[in-house]
């Protein structure tokens, strides 16, 4: 079955005064988003690759590869408003029936065991989203205050999240609300579930410089 | 008002062929739980700093401190059975009135301004717990499957969890529940509220491998 995936590098930036958007950060000597690439790129040699980058940064991006000799090949979409309208852009690049992989840019430490779970996976649930644990203390903020709520009925939920083309491309069909905040509830808006795969934990989001450090550390 | 600190290191181990239990594990040159110490330390030296250990263990970290020439004064509690009679056994030497917080040995990331809101806050409001923003997506785990719920209306817990001496023995004074997750848990089976203050996201739990290296990417 033919595969792709859809790698999302929305970070602002670039312009006058602003900061490196986080995705071109170096971790390892080497922007993030190109050891995510290479990721997905070492899962397989075949896989269409998908980079959305807001257009501004399409320029930047492309002289940073020619630096660093980059050479995992990949198409390029243009970001849009919001994450959903960027994984849409993405999404028009791929074409039905196969499976299709959306993973945030700046999540570079995803391993090849869970890409291969979360694209197998989909093979028969049409809808994989990769989960780990809560380890600390899980509170919920309610009207009167606050209460403990147990960790173990929750999980965080990372990337890749992998499904068909075809439910993927219906679901971006539909308007969109802010109650979408990432593709699995795209999904589940309407009334598709989506099945749970287990992720790996260092699979973290570099957003801030502490993650930038956890991230050179994990190098 | 007198103030002391309850840290609790519970991590099992040291038995024949059973790993060298978390809080021992050298991070920057030194085991975890020194860091920890230090830290509270620096906020006040006049702090009564009493440390919890599984008794099987106090002769290996008195040897610890000797070759580390370790000077951070502090008394030491023996470990109970769960975390709960950790503390208690620890509260047994605070004396009322003042403050005290309850620590995990483990998290020796705390920074110094989050113990001193911790306390300044727990003067007002008796009950005070560091928290900080679920910055994934996160998932409820239902009996149909699971569903997304909004990361804003959570947060994630840490230590130090401070409180009035007088409450928290009259809290530790009832009878233990598995329900008592963290300190607050125990304080709000009396129907006393907790007081949330902004944590520091460092302060993690050194609990795997994977946090030893962030640990060390840290100092």
């Amino acid at each position: 079955m033919k595969q792709s995936v859809i790698i999302v590098a929305g970070g602002k930036g670039l312009r006058m005064g602003s900061d490196l958007p986080k995705q071109f950060l170096p971790v390892g000597g080497k922007p993030v988003l190109m050891h995510t690439l290479e990721a997905f790129r070492k899962y397989d040699a075949m896989l269409q690759i998908i980079l959305v980058l807001p257009r501004e940064q399409q320029d930047f991006w492309k002289q940073l590869c020619e630096e660093h000799h980059f050479s995992v090949e990949h198409l390029i979409a243009d970001g849009g408003e919001t994450r959903f309208h960027s994984v849409k852009n993405g999404l028009a690049l791929v074409e039905a029936p196969g499976l299709v992989g959306v993973h945030d840019g700046v999540r570079p430490f995803v391993t090849l065991e869970v890409i291969r779970r979360c694209y197998k996976l989909a093979e028969q649930h049409k809808a994989v989203i990769p989960v780990v644990d809560v380890v600390e203390t899980l509170r919920h903020l309610t009207d009167a205050g606050s209460e403990t709520v147990s960790r173990t009925e929750y999980k965080l939920v990372q990337t890749p999240q992998v499904f068909e083309v075809e439910l993927l491309k219906q679901a971006y069909g539909q308007e969109f609300t802010p109650f979408f905040t990432d593709d699995a509830s795209v999904v589940e808006a309407m009334g598709v579930p989506v099945y749970l795969a287990e992720g790996n934990r260092e699979n973290i989001k570099i957003t801030t410089p502490f993650d930038l450090k956890i991230g050179s550390a994990l190098l």
